[in-house]
């Protein structure tokens, strides 16, 4: 039978070639997130790309819907998704983008960047003081998927001590120096100087940096979050970056999303927040990634094998 | 002989203990470059710290002028140091401090976190689009001392092509790629995605990015500098990156400095402005190392052996 493949993401022709090589019977619609309509999504088959959910409602013939993204919270809900369709990630393609963004933002919090732009826009030469070493850092990561793992080895060869964090630990990967279970993480958190989190969106990530384990990180510490912006309470860090019980955010995630004009978090000058840009398209070798993850799910599917990236409906995570 | 002993870095308790220790038969006297005289520099066999240049007029006593910096351009000058006093630097003791600033700012570069601060003190949640990634980067390092080779040595690990580039080439060092002499400055400029000056200031080094060579860089290329200000031409400077024929530039040090409110340098976005700051005693290990020097040359002064760090006050640069 032909596949009706739909695609979404904004492919180069070379990447047509590759998806148009690997399945030489479908038929290829391209469209994108803004032009795609609910008939399209409709008659087809496989879908590689994120769709806007509320289109997949009559979606009944579709096998196989290849995100671009790794998070995947959005299609998990009841209701999206018919039975039987397969859901499956872009885990792998953006630990490089989002890793580099997120050391990025950790380097500038330590050498305090963000106050000399401020200072520059004043035309100041003003000196900010002390500034910290990396090498001298106790980092936890939190998730250590791709992206988690990524950050990991970065930090790692550049000198920091670092502890991983899951929920189902075992052997410890050679990008850390520790993995933890999840269960210790308030044991943890007082002993760190950067915490970062790369958690997804599941009920037992929201709001899980509340008021009380905020106030367990050390007041010279640095929260990074570049996995979903609800793990963090916004007003619970307002609070600790304001009070100077939290020396310095660094946001590319944030709760709500966008941040609204307005919004107190915005004029902090110890939190650095950047639009949820760390991955995205913004490092072309993502979009690289993002296709040749679609193109083996695309083999495997055709040929009855099994699919890597596949996500539990049931919890939001690979299985 | 008893050998008066002045010194004027901001040294702690652990610092004094460590000084006192290795010359035990010395007199010792503390004070800082804003409080010290005429009169104790005149008296003074050893001087620990930059002092003021002109307070050296009547200092005929002095045989060591230990700095605490590793540039020396201030006291290179004729008629600073009588004949036969010995001045060294402090190089060694600012690689990790100013390498880890540099690296953060070409970091910050490369993602826009510059740009993205900008629209965080207006509110606004704006994608600044395309990035680039270290690992697909070619890093031009000039000035191959302490702090060059720090700096080659991390970018080197987070997966860029780094060539090192010095007057007198011999083999490369493990921290560069490829070792370049700088007659060949002209040619690597139009190859290279960053460009990053450790040069002190010498005749030689006087406004060596001028006009025509800021011209031979690629149009997304970075400029770092990270050693004295006047290597760049502040007027050419500032029509590359106004123009677009310069991506960005990060600056640790300007021409003049400090660079004064008003000066257009200040307001162009494309600029990353920090005051002097990468060095300094801003990492507190910086300290414990210019102590560490000191020590190790007094030691060497007492006993009658040769110095570390000495500078050739024909060159500028260390022996």
């Amino acid at each position: 039978m032909t596949k009706k493949i739909l695609v979404l993401i904004p492919v180069k022709d070379r990447h047509k070639l590759r998806l148009e090589e690997t399945a030489p019977n479908g038929t290829f619609t391209y469209a994108s997130p803004q032009t795609v309509t609910e008939e399209m999504a409709a008659e087809s088959h496989i879908i590689i790309g994120n769709i806007p959910p509320k289109l997949l409602r009559t979606s009944e013939k579709l096998e196989l819907l290849q995100l671009n993204s790794s998070g995947a919270d959005a299609y998990i809900k009841e209701g999206i998704l018919a039975p039987g369709t397969m859901l499956a990630s872009a885990t792998g393609a953006y630990g490089k983008a989002v890793s580099e963004h997120m050391l990025a933002m950790l380097l500038s919090l330590q050498k305090k960047l963000h106050l000399y732009r401020d200072a520059q826009n004043r035309e100041e030469w003003a000196d900010e003081g002390e500034v910290v070493s990396i090498t001298d850092s106790r980092i936890l990561i939190l998730g250590l998927g791709d992206i988690g793992r990524s950050f990991a080895a970065l930090t790692k060869t550049l000198g920091a001590y670092v502890i991983g964090m899951k929920r189902r630990p075992g052997a410890a990967p050679a990008c850390v120096h520790e993995l933890l279970p999840a269960e210790e993480l308030e044991q943890v958190l007082p002993t760190v100087d950067a915490v970062v989190s790369f958690l997804p969106n599941t009920p037992e990530t929201k709001h899980l940096f509340d008021r009380r384990r905020l106030s367990l990180m050390k007041p010279s510490a640095i929260l990074l979050n570049g996995g979903r912006g609800n793990s963090v309470d916004p007003d619970a860090l307002y609070d600790a970056l304001s009070s100077g019980a939290l020396y310095a955010a660094g946001l590319d995630v944030t709760d709500p999303e966008p941040l609204p004009p307005g919004h107190r978090l915005w004029s902090l000058p110890n939190v650095y927040i950047t639009p949820h840009v760390a991955g995205k398209y913004h490092l072309p070798e993502t979009l690289d990634r993002i296709v040749e993850i679609a193109c083996s799910n695309l083999s495997s599917h055709l040929e009855g094998k099994p699919l890597k990236n596949l996500i539990d409906l049931t919890t939001g995570y690979c299985k």
